[in-house]
Parts: C-alpha cells; structure tokens; sequence
C-alpha cells in the first residue's frame, strides 16, 4: 500500500469519527436550546411534549455515542492519532465519554431516566410539605441505582470514586476525604471566630425591593465590564440560574432578581465566570468534544473566581459602587467599607445556595459525607434527617428547623447527581490557587480591577485555562496551570486573611 | 397463524411507524426551536453552529423520512389500517411525505440547500443596495432547480402543479389560475373606484412614536381575548413576524413595533390566527404528522379571518378602542367610524406585506404570473425587473421606483420557495368563504365581537376546522366545511360590500 494511501486512510477514520461526533453534538446541543427554553420562556403547557422530545433526542444522542461503529472508529482513531496532538486530546475525550456510556447498561440509564423524572416532582411536593417521609423510599431506590452504576463503572477504592470520577475525571473519595479533612478545621475556627467577634456586619440594606430594569442595566454592565461578550452570548431571567452554550460563540446566562440585591450580582457574576470560560475555547473546537470546559471542579473555580475573587473584593467595589450607587440612591449612605463588609457578611445559614464564602464548604462537607454513608450502608435513607442535622450542628453550630431547609433542600439527588457536591468545593479551592499564580504574573490586581480594567486578569485565564477547552485531563490542566496538584492551603490562607480583615480578627 | 398473532403483528407495525414518526418530529422540532430562538433571542456569533447544527439535524430526519425501513412499514401499515379511521390519515399524510422527500434525489436537495444558503445572504445585499444584476444568475440556477424538482416530483398538467403541490395538497395552476382571472376584474375596478372616490382616508394618525410595553400590553390583551392561550404559547418579537410551534400546547407568535401601529395590532391578530390554528388540534395527536394545519392555503384563511374579517370589523373595535385609547390618549380624537376607516384604508403601494386587503391580491397574482413566465422559459431572469413593473402599471397603476421595491422585495424565492405565493391569496379567498358559513350557523357574529365575546366564533372554527388537523386533504375539508369547493364568490361580494361601505361608493 502505498504511504499517499496510508495517509488517506488513516483521515478517513477522523474524518467519519468527527462527523459522527457532530451529530451527537447537534443532538446534545438541540436538547441544550430545549432545556435553556424550558427554564427561560416555555409556556407551562409545553411541558408535556418537550419531555418526550429531549427523552426522544437524548436517545438518538446515546444510540449514536454507543454505537459499535463509534467504538470501532474510537479503537482505531487511537491507533492513528499523534501523541499530545488535538485529534489525540479528541479521541481520549471522546472514548471517555463512549466508555462512561457503554458500561451501565441501557436497562438501568432507562430505570435511572424514569425514577429521576419521577423524582423530581416527587422532591418538589416533599420539600414544599416538609414531608421527608414521602420522599424517603424513593431516595433510596436512587442510592440504589447510583450503587449498581458505580459497579459498572468499576472502580480501585471506594464506590464514591466511581461517581466522582463522572464529574471530575481523576478525582476519588480519598482527594474529596483530604480535602476535607484540611479545610474542617479551620474554616469552623474561622466561623467561630467571626461569630464571637464584636465587629458584627450589618447587611440588612441589601433587603428590599429592587426596579428590575435597573438590576438588569447593571448586571449586564459588569457582566460585559469582565469581558463577556454579548455579541456571542446573552442573558436571561430564570428561577435557578444556570450557565449553558449552544457554541462556543453563543453562551446563554441566566439570572434572578430578588428581595436580596447580591442575589442578581453575584449570580450574575457567578454565571459569567463558566460563561467566560465557554466563550473562551478555541473557535478551531468548537462543537467538538474538545470545546467548552473539562470538569466541574475547574469550572465552578472559573465561576467562584469571577464572584468570589472578583465580584466581592474591594477593589471591584472601588469601580463600580458609585454606578450601582447612581441607579439605587437607596444605597448611597454606603461608603466603599462598608458596602465591602455589608456584601462578604459571614453567617452560618441553613441554604447552601444562599451561604457566604465561608461557610460553604462546610455545606459541601455535609453532603459528602452524608453521600459515603448513604453508599457505603453505614447510614440508613430513613436516618438521614437526624443526621443531617447532627452535622449542621457540629459544623455550623445551627440546627434546621425543618427537613425542608435541611436535607430536601437540594435539587441533586432527585436528579440522580450523586457524588457531584465535592466538585463545588473543588471549585473554591482552585479559584485560589490559581489566582495566586495568575497575580504572579499579571501584577497588581487591585489596581486594575480598580480602575475597571479586567483585561489582563481575564487574557491570562483565557491562555492558561479557556483555552485548553478540555484538552487536558483537570488534574495536568491544575498542574500545568499552577505547578502543583489542587491543594487548600492558598484557599485556606486567602480565605483566612480576608474575612480577618472585614471582621478585624 | 393465529388471529392474535396477526393482530398483535398488525399492531407492530404501526407501533413501530408512529415511533419512527415521533423520531422525524422530535427532530424537526427541534430544528424549530433553533429557528424561532434564532429569529428572537440568539446573538450574532451564534449564526455559524445554527447553520451547522440546523443543518446537520435536517440530515438526519431526512435520512430517518426517507429510509427504506419508513418505506416498508408505510406500505405494510396501508395494508393494515381502516378505511377513514385517524391511522388511515396518518399513514396517507406521512406516506405523501415520504414521497416528496423521497422522489427528489439527495445530491438536488443539497445543491437547493446549499444555494438557498448563498442565496439568502446575495438577496439580502442585492435588495439593500438595489442591484438585480448581482442577484439574477443566483435566481437563474433557483428557477433551473424548481424545474428539476417540478420534473422530479412529477405533474400532469403544467410544470407549476408540482411545485404548488407541495404546499396546498391537490392545488394546480389551473385552479390558481382561475381564481386569479375571476378576482382580477374586480379586485383592479374596486381599486379604481376607491382611487377616484372622493371621499378618501387619512389614516395618518396611525404613524408616530408608540411605546413599546403599551403596544404589548394591547396585543396581549386583544389576542388573549379572541382566545390565543398564554398557557400553551406566548409572544416575542422578532423582525419579521412568524407563528411556529413546539406542540399543540406550546406555540409561538412572534410581532414587531414599528412606527404605524397597525403593525403590531393586525401582525399580533394574523400569528394569532395561526397559533389558534395549531393550539385547537386535538392533544391526542400531539407530536403526530396528524396535528397542525393541513396546507399554507386552509393555514393563511384563519390568519387572515383573525388579522382581517375579525380585527379589520367596526365590531371588534367598537370593543377594543376604549382600551386603545386609554393606552394612547394620542389616538382619542378618533371616533368609531374614523378608526374603522384609517385602518382599512386601500392604497396602491409597493410592498405585498404592507399592502391592504384589496390591493393584496393583486401583488400576488404579479408574482404567480412572472413564476408561471420564468418556469416555462417565456420569460428569462434578466428581464423580470421590467416586466415585474409593467404588471405593477397594469394592475396596481403604480411603477416600483427601484428593484429593492419591486422585484427583489420578498425573502420566498431567494430560499426556494417557488410555487408557494398562489397559497396567500387562496387563504384570502377561503377566509370569507369559511366565515359565510359560520354566519349562518353562528349568528349575529358583529353583535358577539362588539361584546368581546368571540368563544361563539373560535368554537365553530375549531369544531369544524382546527379539530380536524391534517385528517382531510385541503380540499376535502374546504368542502366538508363549506360544502362547496373554494371559489371567489364570496371573498369578491364581502370585500366589495365591505370597501364600498367604507368608501361611501
């Protein structure tokens, strides 16, 4: 066979892999669009069909990623490829996902698809009602299903690591058990601390009734002011606001307008911290495998960057508080202190969703445990709300006063996320480090952010993270980026420093 | 065998049809949500991954419509269903669906897709800059595909039937033909007759400034009112206004605000039609080729019987413009009479969709004449400006001072849409011939609309045509409905009684 030969053989095996990887992608990003329509515009009565559409086009998606053709062209793409090019990076990526999806068997994804539709408004009555028990037995069907799934997945050491592993490739029980392990005990020093102090933060300004048009004037200024383009992007209003994209060049945020003016901002910011890293990838991916951002854990750090890091430093403030201040003279008796103080106030509170900064973890860390207990057998559905409360006690110092605000108050388990939490902890962590190595090379950030310029700050995560989309697995992409493996100390010393100065510990 | 047997194997059959069917439209409906996200929400960089994705969803439900396996289980279904019964008429409609799709050749599809993809954007800049000549070879190789496509698809008569086939099942040149000779006589002595009255209208009153929320609000009021459920749709604007839908229970009309403000009002009333249209097919064949309106032509009648027969009554406004004018105090020193007056005022003008109801008809009879021309060789593309503004002379009495007017205005040809125009003006035609019918079995149908009350009016459409669907071919319903076929009898006598009304003639 002649080399010219060789040469066109061994494209054709791409070319046919890329474009059957397109077409699921066109039915992934098809059921995208649905799901993005259904939380932002779709009248109530739609609800019905758009179930059986996404059922309908999530199965052609899986069909087609399962094949046997995509496992042949998979094999033998990775015989062709170069070492560390970006069809290599492609097919890795892309046999993950064949793998991830071949293993559990058709039988329990449809079992897994039905009890979660099922589950869901099963949760949402039980939260409402307060009423656990009726949720129970489902709950445990879903540990049930989610302990079957990690056996088909397989794993080396605990059963966690098998669902991890779904959302942070690479990630196990035992990173998520030392993790926490380091953070616990300062972080409950550090609320400890806040709580005893007696320069108490009062953000009780923050409440009130907000004109809608201007809070959607001013998230869309800061969210543009950071470098979200809305040329390739917009934002929406939802009742939980989310993150998706239907391009590289077409990201959609949501966000909520409510009582608490944080609400909007920092979700808004929150939002466009994975926006900015989805507009970031390469166009060249784009609907590739490769687009978009590689886990969880490093794209809740994009987002925890631009609100945490970002969003509630002072210097931000130093900006835009006198914009906001222009829009809501309401808010104009705050100086530039005590608006820092009022927007990064240290609570322990019942609703993750709602806890500041510090406290957060502690949720996650509740949640994880809780989840190895619940797979391991060590703890029985049915205990579960005493011992959720247990571990808000022991953590937060509160206990919730119904399982409402307690255990039922998270969508995830009701939608089969199991072993999903710790990638929300992840995030935190690696926010830090890696802006503690992005303010070695870009300087003094304050400085920009005080005088509006993002530029900088937003290049250098473009060239070290956005643009690697998911080339890179997490773990060489946080080595790569930071030289070190994801660790918590800069969480733990960033986090320490600054609420000890907004508390003047 | 066994009668169970063949039973449970007929049974299969069709099971395994509508699954197969349900397939097509899940795709289908999702290239429709991206077209209707496109035109209202989506930003500029998304445009490149639409095409792509749009594009290669269209494959795939063309390739699961045209499968052998599709073939096969339509032709064993015929065999199985029962005279009359709704399986019958989903396996006549899908099976004529199969046979368009089918008998046009892959390699004619794509090069029409392709060149309708240029086309469209050459269009778009030969219209904005006025330059035919940078558009005719474009519109040369269009006309040369209808021809293949028209060959291809097969006629008995004249190479029109085929295409207008497409789009009003059974139509043919012949009848369009007839219709447009019966209509032109009077439609072109009315125009004259107004023309020389001398008792004009000034509708000018109508242009200005119009504030936006307010221009909502009335449109949302005027087309809830007539019976279009916000619970199964809603409206959102686009710039060229449409109606598409998702499901029964999910449909969407789109408007625009422009400086005259019957765009808004009597564009809201015409998608408004259509979406009352699609909402009144019976839920159980939702996501079924049963549901939805059965051709463009039986579609356009309830439009315009909502846009015109309807909102263009003195009754409907002698409810309504109170509410109008308490919106737009500017709008009060019209009285009843004046009101019904400016909005339907006749005037020659350019522009088809701008046109009013009488001079309507003759935009379209220009273009159906210049396609049977161009179709049949009798005219060549480089001569159609001159000859597209001798038939605005003749009929209309007005010469298109540029091609950006005259022939270069409308999107249809530029993507393919040949043989489509006909269907406008038997909408028209249709409209009053359904309404004579309602009368008679309704009642005092003035009286009900000046109360508000149009439950009387949308119950008959419904009950008659909406909860029909697609059973019945568009002929045979026109004439289960009316008892006759279409004819121009009744458009001709209710839109000369009305006009001359108007005009005092």
């Amino acid at each position: 066979m002649l080399p010219g030969k060789i040469a066109s053989l061994m494209s054709d095996t791409l070319t046919t892999l890329k474009s059957k990887l397109a077409d699921v992608n066109a039915l992934n990003t098809a059921i995208a669009i649905m799901d993005w329509d259904q939380q932002c515009y779709m009248p109530r009565g739609g609800a019905e069909a758009r179930g059986a559409h996404v059922g309908l086009l999530g199965r052609m998606a899986h069909e087609l990623m399962t094949s046997d053709e995509m496992g042949k062209l998979l094999e033998k793409a990775a015989g062709e490829v170069s070492h560390g090019s970006d069809d290599a990076a492609m097919v890795r990526v892309s046999k993950r996902q064949y793998d991830l999806s071949t293993k559990i068997p058709a039988s329990l994804v449809e079992e897994k698809m039905r009890l979660s539709s099922e589950a869901h408004e099963l949760w949402v009555e039980a939260r409402a009602k307060n009423d656990f028990a009726s949720f129970a037995s489902t709950l445990e069907k879903m540990f049930d299903i989610a302990r079957k799934e990690a056996e088909y997945l397989g794993y080396k050491d605990h059963i966690y690591d098998a669902l991890l592993d779904q959302y942070e490739e690479g990630a196990t029980a035992a990173d998520a058990r030392e993790m926490f392990d380091t953070l616990k005990g300062p972080l409950v020093d550090l609320v400890k601390a806040i709580k005893e102090s007696s320069n108490q933060v009062d953000d009780s300004k923050l409440y009130g009734t907000w004109d809608v048009e201007k809070q959607r004037q001013f998230t869309e200024k800061i969210v543009q002011a950071v470098g979200f383009s809305f040329e390739r992007g917009r934002q929406d209003v939802a009742p939980h606001p989310f993150c998706t994209n239907f391009s590289i060049a077409d990201v959609r945020l949501t966000t909520r307008y409510k009582d608490y003016i944080g609400s909007a901002i920092f979700g808004s910011l929150h939002e466009a911290g994975h926006g900015l890293y989805e507009q970031g990838s390469p166009m060249a991916w784009d609907r590739t495998p490769l687009a978009g951002g590689v886990s969880l854990g490093v794209h809740e750090s994009q987002s925890r960057t631009w609100e945490n890091i970002v969003g509630r430093s002072k210097a931000f403030w130093q900006h835009f508080l006198p914009d906001l201040q222009k829009l809501f003279p309401e808010l104009g008796s705050f100086d530039l202190n005590g608006w820092y103080r009022a927007i990064n106030k240290v609570e322990p509170s019942f609703i993750r969703v709602e806890a500041d900064e510090v406290t957060y973890n502690l949720h996650i860390l509740v949640r994880f445990e809780l989840e190895c207990d619940l797979l391991e057998g060590t703890l029985s559905v049915k205990d579960l709300p005493e011992a959720w409360n247990q571990k808000y006690r022991d953590y937060l110092g509160i206990t919730p006063e119904t399982d409402s605000v307690g255990c039922l108050q998270d969508v995830h388990w009701s939608g089969a996320l199991i072993g999903y939490f710790p990638t929300y902890s992840m995030g935190n962590l690696l926010s830090y480090q890696i802006w503690n190595c992005l303010r070695k090379d870009v300087g003094d950030t304050d400085a920009l952010m005080a005088a509006g310029d993002f530029k900088p700050i937003l290049h250098w995560l473009q060239q070290k993270i956005y643009l690697q989309g998911s080339k890179y697995t997490p773990r060489d992409l946080v080595e790569r980026v930071t030289g070190k493996p994801m660790g918590a100390e800069d969480y733990i010393e960033g986090l320490t420093a600054k609420y000890r100065e907004v508390y003047g510990l």
